[in-house]
């Protein structure tokens, strides 16, 4: 890209743009005119942009610099939100943009246009300044919050082919649980939901030695993966988790043994496992039930992510460092939570995730501290000054 | 009663009797002319016959001899039989009552209109030809497939109020596996259904130790009623068994834990238990998972019988002499199988249960050796004869 400033561009407020994206109706699947403004904005401050749309899903694509620069700096984050809930119950109109007693609301407010009005206002600031030697990515998509199949990862899929790259990514995610600047994210836990269809032998309940049971078989099962702990947590996760979330039979007649039933378990895993590890782990725990009962389970798995980790090295604490500076504080380097985009990132570049204080997200009157997008502001421009100084 | 009867009595053909109650279609809850049938036929044989519908069911009471009488012998029966099923896959009319290849073919044939023919055909013999000193009581009642609420119940109930009693009773439902006069039922096992509620807290799956999993509770719970025997079998009975039937939860979203889930056992047990032992013993189990998991359990029950037994004493040694006098067999003195009217019956006299082979019974081609009903006819006035010798 060569540049084709011709005018001078003027600083991004960082608290006016998070209002004007509360104002985009852009609950997922709905772009809402959100990425428009972005690109609009981004497209006057030099940035090379490109909608990577993909079966009818929003993406931006935003560039400053030179495409395969050696230190390209990333930002994610995505513009879509959750629908508005119980909108009798927000005291506030949730597309308004409303600022009062010292916060924003909306939706979004938290979960994430303020963290993208951030990292945008940061990244204009930055390269009107001084400008970098090396390039900007930012990567925002229109569906974080839905199914994320042509989201993130369509975006990922199109740098690829075109051969565009990232150094490095930061995710603008909330990450702090109560106090700004308290903790961010090096890695996620994976998710994954497998499916048991258990298989019997159908029979009269007075007489359940002729039948074989699979509610009798999935009960055990259930009950031993829901007893044994997965692991005991690693260096730098918490112990994995397994839940049960649902069993459906749906036999009405108490006289009948049914053939069949069907159960779910969604696992959180951490670094000590992989999907296809644990798929193996059920199966010999579903094999020894099979062994004992003569029922047997067909299994079907989902795998939402694996999980992964940015060790603590340079770039973490280059992002620690600059939460420090700006808030006083060392942020502690989790990987609790549930999934985020970073989970696609990771298979790209080292990626972390920092944002706002997330309490409120996808909740009613949703609001974000109108300090805190100026401070999340100050960060983002701090990380870049660091990583290309 | 004084005895009315003005002209001789002509015996009755119990096959000719199954046959013409077969092709009354008295698939429950219809009356299909059956109980009518008899009713005519006992009048006109000196039977004082009633009545004894309530709520839309019928049923049939009659009585031979004096009401209040020192020795009262009981037949009991029921004309309602199953729906066809499949009516393609039969091979005769199931309400057509043929006879070939030296069966008699149709819904009913075993379970238990031929029951009813031969009793009904013994009773009119037997009255006919030596009057006893007592009476005979004949209940059949038209809903013994169904819900049951308003049959033998009803005619149950009716006679207390009028001070009507069996010394004993014999119910005609088929009680032979595979070959004629081989098994009796002096007792039946229990049956009850319950229905556990589990209730737990809601959660995300992410964060499981922030909510109550009412399905690891119910899997833990579950698996230790299946796992643990009830009892080890008692001098007349099997085993007590216990299956699950359902879980239902209905949960379609793999990251929420869900708030409650519901799951039902069915429970036949022998007289080691009654339904309220076996409520307080599913509580016991119940309230300990609670304590481990906070999750509260709701338990409904529904009794569809407790367990009864007629010890083996008298009636059954007289009923097993005269099966074997006329089979050459000792039948077994057995408390296997399911549920029938015994269950009611056994509140009010001591009662005992011989009839046919019920292979076919509830099937497609259901049918019965023409022979056997002869034979049973025979078996039941040999203990008429017997009981009043
Ligand atoms: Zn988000
Ligand atoms: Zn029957």
């Amino acid at each position: 890209m060569t540049d084709t400033r011709s005018a001078p561009i003027s600083p991004v407020d960082p608290v006016d743009l998070t209002a004007r994206l509360i104002r985009c109706p852009s609950v997922t699947p709905e772009e809402g005119g959100a990425l428009q403004l972005l690109a609009d904005l981004l497209g006057e401050a030099g940035f090379d942009c490109v909608r990577v749309d993909r079966n009818g899903t929003p993406n931006l694509f935003a560039r400053w610099g030179r495409k395969g620069a050696n230190r390209t700096f990333g930002f994610n984050g995505h513009t879509d939100v959750v629908p508005v809930g119980d909108r009798a119950a927000w005291t506030r109109d949730p597309f308004g943009g409303e600022i009062s007693e010292g916060f924003l609301w909306g939706r979004g407010a938290t979960d994430m246009k303020s963290g993208v009005a951030a990292f945008v206002a940061a990244a204009v600031d930055f390269v009107c300044g001084t400008p970098p030697d090396g390039a900007l990515i930012l990567t925002i998509t229109g569906d974080e919050e839905g199914p994320s199949k042509d989201g993130t990862v369509a975006l990922l899929d199109w740098m690829k082919s075109r051969g565009e790259a990232m150094s490095v990514c930061l995710v603008g995610e909330p990450t702090c649980p109560d106090r700004m600047g308290e903790m961010m994210k090096i890695g996620r836990r994976g998710s994954m939901t497998v499916t048991f269809t258990a298989q019997g032998v159908q029979g009269h309940s007075a007489y359940p030695h002729r039948a074989k049971n699979p509610l009798h078989a999935l009960v055990r099962l259930f009950d031993r993966l829901a007893s044994a702990p997965l692991d005991e947590g690693t260096e730098h996760f918490d112990a994995s988790t397994l839940a049960i979330t649902t069993i459906d039979t749906g036999n009405t007649a108490s006289n009948v043994i049914p053939a069949r039933t069907v159960g779910r378990v969604n696992i959180r895993f951490n670094d000590a496992h992989s999907s296809r590890s644990l798929m193996d782990r059920l199966r010999a725990e579903a094999d020894r039930v099979t062994a004992d009962t003569g029922v047997t389970f067909a299994m079907e798995v989902d795998v939402s992510g694996e999980s992964f980790l940015t060790p603590p090295g340079e770039f973490v604490r280059l992002v620690a460092g600059a939460v420090k500076a700006k808030t006083g504080g060392e942020p502690v380097l989790s990987t609790s939570g549930g999934t985020s985009d970073a989970r696609f990132v990771k298979d790209h570049c080292p990626v972390v995730e920092f944002g706002l204080v997330g309490r409120t997200m996808h909740a009613v009157d949703e609001r974000v501290p109108v300090e805190d997008i100026r401070q999340l502001k100050a960060i983002y421009s701090r990380i870049l000054h660091d990583y290309f100084a």
